[in-house]
């Protein structure tokens, strides 16, 4: 029996890349749990995070709204430091608070990173409470080091002074990220008990895969792909204990669980960095290795199993796909760039599979994706310390259902496609009013 | 009930890569049969081809010898051609002229390759029967053209003057590529039927995805991913079709079925060449992309479901596996290089999983893995135009289990890695005796 009004448990990995689960094809990072859901629901190939990066992607995930309209993106700071003043404006509504009007208990487990400053905080956003870290997990580093990468290839908690917050208090600093991600589960699970007989949302936001790496005792040294395979093993781990409590308390009929990843690997890290398997490029870049990510959804009530689903989707469409579900209104005031997927859960072909999806890079528009097309207008690699910078004029064209690689420029074979893609760009921006630039203000006092 | 001699069926394609199917990670081509048969048996994410090009990889599986040994491989030339004059040496012993000891019925349909001169053929290597494409599809090119590619972007069948033959007669030419893998597939399917009450073998070497590519109506235009995909979804529907087959037969507990590739992807050909996922380089390198290729076995009443094995394992494994179950002894009079699988295959830990595993090309070693770790003597990349070649000294060191994009050499760190792994190197050299070259002499008169 599905509830009229679900539950939903949004999990978000921290720079997962597309290739590092079992089930995309990693060879050596075993992720059952995560296979398993993925064989009971509905796993989708070419879905995409808003952003290729942190802050604007959460944003985005949280609200439906590109990062642009919020401002929760920038050409100055790409994300949020533990210097910044600001953070999610008060105006935008998160899925948080658009369950709070429909009697949803919900929860913010893990890492933030939309403001750390009290206003900003998960509680000021619609949530009952939160566990986590406010933002990333190497901000706030103490240990000094001539080599900048070093601190991270033998990770000690205390070289970042990371502090762990319940509500708005810091109750651990240095957060002990070697339990980290086994809390956050158990905070999870705490929850789901304490509300089984209400609707609830939880959202379980990890800290991990983002560097530094660390890993609880019971999953250090398990896996042959080294630090970086037991981080995303205990994620799996953490998701099988989920979905397992889910069905000890018999509402996996009434429960929507959605696996996801902020953006792609941090290619930087080199082995303590994920892969984006076939997919070119990573983290920080609108090649598609930056955005594309796993994504899997599981509600053995509704989804039918084992359906793989190549159309485009992204985390924008969970914002009108988790209210369609709770029964909430869809705001009008304001524009909601995702789209309702519940068709696509309950088995159907996506009603939305031709609608375009921008990629940006801070308040930059680079590329626009429409079906199997990919115009790309500007490009911008993060591997490594290849950062070059390049204008496309003409834009490059890509098939992206041919070629997921993003090999082979085919402009010159569609003028047509580029018209097009050109002109849904320039209706996109006609309509475009840009937030200010909540990430530029760097001037505020760390906090204590 | 599983017979004391099962019987087996070997699918084998032709320059699939690692990364072009569902269940290892493609995005937009779709291989649920494939994808089936790894849920209900075992899926192998490091299981290597002999050689990353046709003929020696070829050699190497139905001998499990490397090809070095049976001289099946060569600096002059990679395969054999229309105008090569020799083939697999008589003295070799293959997996046919085993079981034929045993009292087998065989059948080689698909691609030889190993010589297509009468004496060469497969009813000369223990075949009973064959029906098949002597050598690859883009050999014998009659049209002509400027650009030497531009043929195979819109292949027609008479561009090719490719014989197909049954047994040792041509029985037509060009043969119809179109309806190749389907009528391939039907073959396989008659030969399962009638020596349903004996055991079998049937080695099904499929001539595609090779370039040119060539579907059959029923395919063309069905995939996302274009003409490649096609190709690839008639493969797995093929597939299907023999797994249905033995199961409408009953006979699905005392079959075994492996399906392969012969080598990585042939990234020369853009989107008509497939992917390696997310391994460096492809078909022609001994980069893991050149040869680490998808490896699936099923077989209902042995292969317990659902197994990921990560150990090394290789095409030279098959020839003692199949012995071994057919109860006939592995001949001691050579060196046969491959490992018995069917601890493997019941669900244990692979006892050879520290064997070493020898990367050649041509005639010469370029890398050795033993575990995680592959060290590179030299590198070659065949990415596209980009074939220069590397002595490395000291050798690349990699951790493939941690590293399997092969982006980070870490010979520096771990000295005794490489010791151990030059003295495999040397161990091996000293007892190799290699075969006299069959593929350099290239005088013969083609096939008429």
């Amino acid at each position: 029996m599905a509830s009229e009004t679900p539950n939903f448990v949004v999990i978000f990995a921290d720079d997962l890349g597309y290739g590092d689960l079992g089930v995309y094809g990693h060879p050596t990072i075993r992720t059952p749990n995560l296979d398993r859901m993925a064989t009971e629901g509905i796993r989708f190939t070419q879905f995409y995070a808003a952003a290729p990066v942190c802050t604007p992607s959460r944003a985005a995930l949280l609200t439906g709204r590109l990062p642009i309209r919020s401002g929760m993106t920038s050409d100055v700071a790409r994300v949020l430091f533990p210097d910044s003043a600001n953070g999610l404006p008060a105006e935008e509504i998160t899925i948080a608070e658009a369950l709070k009007d429909q009697g949803y208990a919900s929860v913010a487990i893990g890492k933030w990173h939309l403001g750390h400053h009290p206003e900003f905080l998960p509680h000021n956003n619609g949530f009952d409470s939160y566990f986590g870290i406010p933002y990333s997990n190497d901000m706030d580093q103490v240990v000094e080091s001539a080599d900048p990468r070093q601190p991270f290839w033998e990770p000690r908690i205390e070289y970042w002074n990371v502090p762990l917050m319940r509500d708005a208090e810091v109750v651990e600093r240095p957060a002990d990220q070697r339990t980290i991600t086994r809390r956050y589960t158990e905070e999870a699970i705490a929850f789901i008990r304490e509300n089984r007989d209400e609707p609830f949302f939880v959202y379980l936001a990890h800290s991990l895969p983002h560097v530094p790496l660390f890993t609880s005792e019971a999953f250090a040294g398990r896996s042959a792909r080294g630090l970086y395979g037991d981080v995303i093993e205990e994620i799996d781990w953490s998701t099988g204990q989920v979905i397992d409590t889910l069905r000890e308390l018999e509402i996996e009929d009434e429960t929507l669980v959605i696996f996801m990843s902020d953006n792609g690997p941090w290619l930087l890290f080199d082995t303590h960095g994920g892969s984006a398997g076939l997919l070119r490029d990573g983290k920080g870049s609108t090649w598609d290795g930056g955005m594309r990510v796993p994504a899997i959804a599981w509600w053995p009530g509704r989804i039918p199993a084992g359906r793989v689903e190549t159309d485009v989707a992204s985390t924008l469409d969970v914002f009108p796909t988790v209210l369609a579900l709770a029964g909430a209104e869809v705001p009008t005031d304001r524009i909601i760039d995702g789209n309702n997927l519940l068709p696509v859960l309950e088995g159907e072909a996506n009603p939305h599979a031709e609608a375009p999806f921008f990629f940006y890079r801070g308040q930059r528009l680079y590329a626009v994706r429409k079906g199997p097309w990919k115009a790309h207008f500007m490009t911008e690699s993060a591997y490594k310390a290849d950062t070059e910078y390049m204008e496309q004029d003409p834009p490059l064209l890509i098939n992206l259902d041919a070629d997921p690689s993003e090999q082979y420029d085919v402009a010159h074979e569609h003028p047509e496609i580029i018209a097009e893609l050109t002109a849904e760009v320039a209706e996109h921006r006609a309509s475009l009013v840009a937030g200010p630039d909540q990430l530029a203000d760097r001037t505020a006092r760390p906090l204590d």
